[in-house]
């Protein structure tokens, strides 16, 4: 299913961690296309790894994006959920594709509390113009940690304008 | 299914207008509940009207909370249809609760590109415990109007802490 | 959004009721992928209105087909309002395709019990590619008719093999 | 999140396969219910495995099940996928409780082609009231498996009547 095999350089020279077997165009396309996700830039968030198949997102714990317990608004970490789905499917897509969430569905499992939230995104299944990703999301604190969202993604491949 | 029956004052002293036929209280205690969300607040997100059974919550456009295309990202128009969803069920739960989303599923059906962004949620079923609500979010560009996601959602009362 | 719009007979040879505005050839091509649907045959369900981008779908209670409280069984419910929301998408999709669910997801709002129960699927947009629907089941006994579920569905159109 | 802890057999009689640390009463009681689900009699299921907090389920290929294509429809496998959901629920349920599914969300990544087909759930949290899960069936021919459909479900404990 990975098309994509060899890595030269494990870091990008946006410091996101790749792993071994990543083509790093494929981490700087991501990372191209993440910048220019202003919702990204706003919450704080930043990409953590790229590898084939799975993207890492983490954002720090902001008052300004809660409800009304003081706890992350569910759109939150919602939003670094999707795009880590995205973007895990973008890793898999041909050069020359961009990629949209055609749907979502999320359960949230905890109340979304903490310091830092990861949202991890994996493709279940890779199609030349659907792919399904599993998201889920965990909060830390210290060092514990605790799931606090998952997600069941479709994604679709269109053509770069 | 509506417990709520006798209206005084169509619009409260929020703004928020209200349909005959509701209760006042309970606008107050969902005006009071949705300015506590600092998500809200940071969407510039404000409650448009509250009616049993059904809310609207409208945005403007924001280039803070776009995806890589410039259209408003998956979680800004999901952030408004959820707490659409979750004060529609509200309206029709008990005093002294508060509402938290369980989950929710959205199908996006088209680029979120518009000068404002008006969600309604409207309740499916109301239970004691579970409501089933289902929201839709349109994008209005002068006097055009175009749907651009639907949710499902799933809705728990819990006690006010 | 239709492309349908002259009709000249609006039952088909099947039985199955037609609005005014439809192509009987898109209600014989439906017609006879349901009738290939041994699923559909097993539960005794029938095609009842084919319009276009809408259809419905009913089959009678029968204990084969229950959970362990004598209700229909969820995916019971579930396989007429996929194939209710299937083939209204494929109303809409040009001659040459057929129509797969690429994913659903269904609430279940009161135990499925009744006599009859009554699927109806309906376009929310449609797309080249992806079609969104919504569908619901009505549990009929009697006069009364109470809903039981609503579903949210993606829908790919594909070449007939 | 476990409550059952001793088990004295690791067969029940009914031939469910049960891990160590396993509380035969709980596989007892899910095979009772399972028993009275006349839709997995239908079907030809049988609970193939019972572990605290996941449950398996596997029904052969019938061509009574099938859509257009001679696949089976998206329902059957909706359906296993659903009770090994439940009953995985049911396994962290207090005595004295029944399971009910709230929703589900289907993602569909293959044609459910294959001789037989084993359905996997796991809770994925484990609540008082509501219980997130994650299935996931495959599709076994020969020697080769895949994965054909993923769902999210979300289930409610309710008092036996």
């Amino acid at each position: 299913m990975l098309r994509v095999s060899c890595v030269c350089n494990p870091t990008s020279h946006s410091g996101t961690v790749m792993s071994p077997q990543h083509d790093p165009a494929t981490a700087d396309r991501i990372q191209f296309s993440f910048d220019r996700q202003q919702m990204m830039h706003t919450l704080g968030a930043t990409l953590l790894a790229v590898r084939p198949g799975e993207v890492e997102i983490a954002m720090p714990f902001s008052s300004a994006f809660t409800q009304q317990h003081g706890f992350l608004h569910a759109a939150s970490t919602t939003a670094i959920a999707d795009s880590a789905c995205g973007y895990a499917a973008l890793t898999l897509m041909p050069e020359g594709t961009e990629v949209l969430a055609v749907e979502f569905k999320v359960n949230f499992l905890a109340p979304a509390g903490g310091e830092r939230f990861v949202a991890t995104g994996r493709v279940l299944r890779a199609g030349k113009t659907i792919s399904v990703c599993a998201g889920e999301v965990h909060a830390e604190l210290g060092t514990t940690r605790k799931l606090v969202c998952v997600m069941q993604a479709t994604m679709m491949a269109v053509p770069v304008a």
